[in-house]
């Protein structure tokens, strides 16, 4: 769903799905991608990990890390000596933080697509790139805001039901906000794409869907007597 | 298991373990980092997609896709036309190819980690970083075996039961390789790890592991008849 300039309708066209741009257009397959915010919201929310890149020394770094989302916020945190969080300038002044460029990216993988041809084996996925500036957080009240988001993004509910940061956590962690601005979701789903003259060839060809899910809880062993099992985990 | 200058084994220490590097060693959690190869063989085998990172104008990319190992060399794949494959130098004389400067990170989440306090959540994973120059295959040879891994790594056994790829495929195919040299796992396992004055507090903690696996097949509608499914994948 792109947004296009001639548009009349009333609304505007941000609320609803991002503009695309060279960055966020790919080169390949271009009719998989999509800028509606629904479709991003829902697959950032649903993973667990983001792969967030950064450059270092003019080379890529791709470090996997929690994140949290808060409407057209992302917020990744870390120990105040990490790299990238040292790199956006946590423990700097405000005013003298360059931010840090970074492309946050988050994969889904849904299926293995077996084709009749090696050449059109694939995979079923649905993905989110990120391209942006991560400036740290230093207002406290978006520093809470963003760190009970990320606890609530591993499981709804949880930030309400656990000790939140003292003041010697809050201090020891940086987070850093990126705007969900640049922005696009790519999807492959459905069944392999054979080509027409290999549909005889005595080869299976489907797709291995992955599971989803849960397995059971494994309690902490030292649980103080008389705690249940709570409801937002029951219900995952 | 880091290698040392100084061993007497009679082995290569290179047999065994990646040298660690500046960009390798963490700056946080060193005790969760490894550089044993077949820590790092079974993590990259047993996930599906990476999340290759390169740099362009200036600004970090994060794209996931497939890749395929066979011993120490990583490969990717991708249309001859996709901005990573022109970047690495595809299509150019071998000789004139300075290679692409990449970060490829693969990544499985095992468990949610519940602790009694916010600050201490976190997720059980194991991961592996590569970092090194991923060139461009220009030998026939290597390029077939490359794709070959490419879909054996989909589902083991899967390359010998399909029409392997016809001179006009592979022509639009470029394969690139990294080698893995500068290389390190990192892993969390285990339950949460809170505070002991925060024992008695009255939260649920402990971990939710992720289920792993696969679901019911879904065969592609047209198969032709009497195909059964393979060996390989009811083995799954």
């Amino acid at each position: 769903m792109q947004t296009t300039q001639t548009t009349t309708d009333t609304t505007s066209p941000d609320s609803a799905a991002y503009a695309p741009t060279d960055r966020t257009v790919p080169t390949r397959a271009k009719e998989r991608a999509s800028y509606d915010k629904e479709t991003v919201f829902q697959i950032l929310d649903e993973s667990y990990v983001c792969h967030l890149g950064f450059v270092r020394d003019g080379a890529p770094v791709v470090l996997p890390t929690l994140y949290g989302r808060v409407g057209d916020h992302l917020y990744v945190h870390g120990s105040t000596g990490s790299r990238p969080l040292r790199m956006a300038g946590a423990g700097q002044e405000e005013q003298a933080d360059p931010g840090l460029q970074v492309c946050l990216t988050v994969t889904h993988v849904d299926g293995l697509v077996l084709a009749r041809s090696a050449f059109h084996h694939s995979m079923n996925y649905r993905s989110v790139v990120v391209h942006g500036t991560a400036r740290q957080v230093t207002d406290p009240e978006e520093k809470r805001t963003a760190l009970d988001a990320l606890v609530d993004h591993i499981v709804p509910g949880r930030a309400a039901d656990s000790r939140p940061a003292n003041a010697k956590e809050l201090a020891a962690t940086a987070v850093l906000r990126l705007d969900l601005d640049e922005v696009s979701a790519k999807a492959r789903t459905g069944g392999p794409n054979d080509d027409p003259e290999d549909m005889d060839l005595p080869y299976w060809s489907g797709v291995v869907p992955l599971r989803k899910g849960y397995d059971a809880l494994i309690p902490s062993t030292d649980l103080a007597p008389g705690i249940e099992v709570p409801d937002y985990l029951i219900e995952l």
